[in-house]
């Protein structure tokens, strides 16, 4: 079979999601983005490597999906609101246009779904895996969104969803672990949070509003958490009861104790970690209700630079041996 | 030795980078870009690969700035002034301290020489080769930017510097083709011209000003000048005399009569491509000449869709057996 020109490649999967105007139908070499009077423009990007971040045969619209979600976490955790992407897009010699046109029709369903335009991109061929960069830009009506360093004594914080549904997904996804004799309902729920994580766009005007610091949890709970708490120069006490954790986690955790650690500390939640002041907690939980996301009280933030206590049902503390997910 | 964290990585070789102040030192989610009241966005993205882009072993700087250069003549091209970008930093397994270091090095040094700050980025590690995935922010005064499509039958067609080095530059790089004949000084020119673009950034404002239409040559002088013509609906008559050739390339085409056609349709010039109006010529070359680019008129538009003509001294047409470079 003939193989597509990199022209009618764009043409035919990409451009008919660039429906930003100042996107030209991805026909140019450079697009033009319009930021209305009085916003400000956040900016973020975060790149995806098939057998790293994803499975080579993970169902293509999910890897596109996950690929705009992970960065629409990041603008959610930053209170932006979703404005457009670009996307680099390296291809191995194998693609298809069936894998291509699955691909895209993933773009499109969640551009859709967060109102969210494609604005230009790159596509080139790899000998190598698959890699999706996207950079992902969002609007605020200030410059002054929640950054990692603002929490201070005396917030609460909280959560959002529930915590380490993708780090036992990667297992389930993968057959490792010895989560098989979860029911399967369990397991394929895991599963689907892993591959499709649920970015929290609803929030972010709560979170720009309340929260004093903000990130979203992508290389763990517990590693993300210390990666605040150093920014924000403070500590925490975390009632790790309090950690919202899904049905599908508490049977893995039954069934192996080892589990609770895994979904502490693993990667790929994908949810919001913030910290909120504390004459300002009914309101953020009010909003949060109203725009139908689940938020949790898991703790307090406190004064001084050693690590965050976790502290179970009976007042004890527990450690963790591995803090975070790390590339490198 | 220890690898470094990729929080250390990030803190130790491209923090000092980011200086635009919505950057915050790389050490939070997202950035905020602030556009100056009145000025407009330009956005383009350019992923390079090695061993696809680049040759794995070429110098980290070198790699470094020619994948801010691809992006930058994109931004020259389309009148843009530029202003910042992320990074999507693919590495494979053996990175190496000293390579970051180097790498890093060269985008300080290009970010100095074109005031283009780094404002975020993702560094993640890759089973495949290194990819460097830059997204590049300029601004214009005007939404007006000029496009491939605005070419009108009457228009001069410019280019800037010279035309077919980086092809020819491959060759010289690589050992293959037949140019160990040439004089080694000829030969280095060729394979700087190959490893460092020059983006006619300094052209930005006479293009803005005066060109009907506009592209950077990354793909070859022939075919890039087609997808020109294609999109404005207009053909052209080129005088292939007129084309600007290094000396380099011209004593490469003396020795091999087959390195013209290689030049002129091989990629990697990263040349302004422009169409001026009639009226506009002398303003836009006293332009050129007063910010040192060397530009020279090539052809005039024609009104018609049959593909440009290229017309050798003695008033005979020039076909090409390869009309551009295509990755797919």
């Amino acid at each position: 079979m003939a193989r597509l020109t990199e022209d009618q490649l764009i043409s035919r999967f990409f451009a008919p999601l660039a429906t930003a105007s100042g996107a030209r139908g991805l026909t140019d070499d450079a697009a033009t983005l319009s930021v209305p009077q009085g916003q400000h423009l956040v900016v973020t990007t975060d790149a995806l490597v098939a057998g790293v971040h994803f499975l080579p045969d993970d169902p293509p619209d999910l890897i596109a999906r996950k690929s705009l979600r992970v960065n629409l976490s990041d603008l959610a955790a930053k209170g932006a609101r979703p404005l457009a992407y670009t996307l680099c897009l390296a291809l191995p010699e194998n693609w298809s246009e069936d894998w291509l046109a699955r691909f895209a029709e993933g773009l499109r369903q969640d551009g859709e779904e967060f109102d969210f335009a494609l604005l230009g991109g790159d596509t080139v061929k790899t000998p190598g895996p698959l890699t999706v960069a996207v950079n992902a830009f969002g609007m605020t009506p200030t410059e002054r969104i929640p950054r990692r360093d603002g929490a201070r004594p005396g917030d609460s914080l909280y959560v959002t969803g529930t915590i380490g549904d993708g780090a036992l997904g990667l297992l389930t996804r993968t057959g490792r672990g010895d989560l098989d004799a979860l029911p399967e309902e369990d397991r394929s729920y895991l599963t689907r949070r892993y591959l499709l994580p649920q970015p929290r766009s609803a929030l972010a005007g709560a979170v720009l509003a309340h929260a004093s610091a903000s990130m979203d949890i992508s290389d763990g709970f517990v590693g993300d958490l210390a990666k605040l708490l150093r920014a924000s120069q403070v500590s925490a006490d975390v009632e790790l009861e309090a950690v919202p954790l899904s049905r599908a986690v508490r049977n893995a955790c039954a069934h192996d104790p080892a589990c609770l650690e895994r979904a502490l500390t693993g990667g790929d939640d994908y949810e919001i970690l913030c910290a909120v002041p504390l004459g300002e907690r009914s309101v953020f939980e009010g909003m949060a209700r109203a725009f139908g996301v689940p938020v949790a009280w898991v703790g307090t933030v406190t004064s001084g630079d050693h690590p965050a206590r976790f502290l179970t049902a009976d007042g004890r503390e527990r450690t963790f041996s591995h803090g975070s997910f790390s590339h490198f």
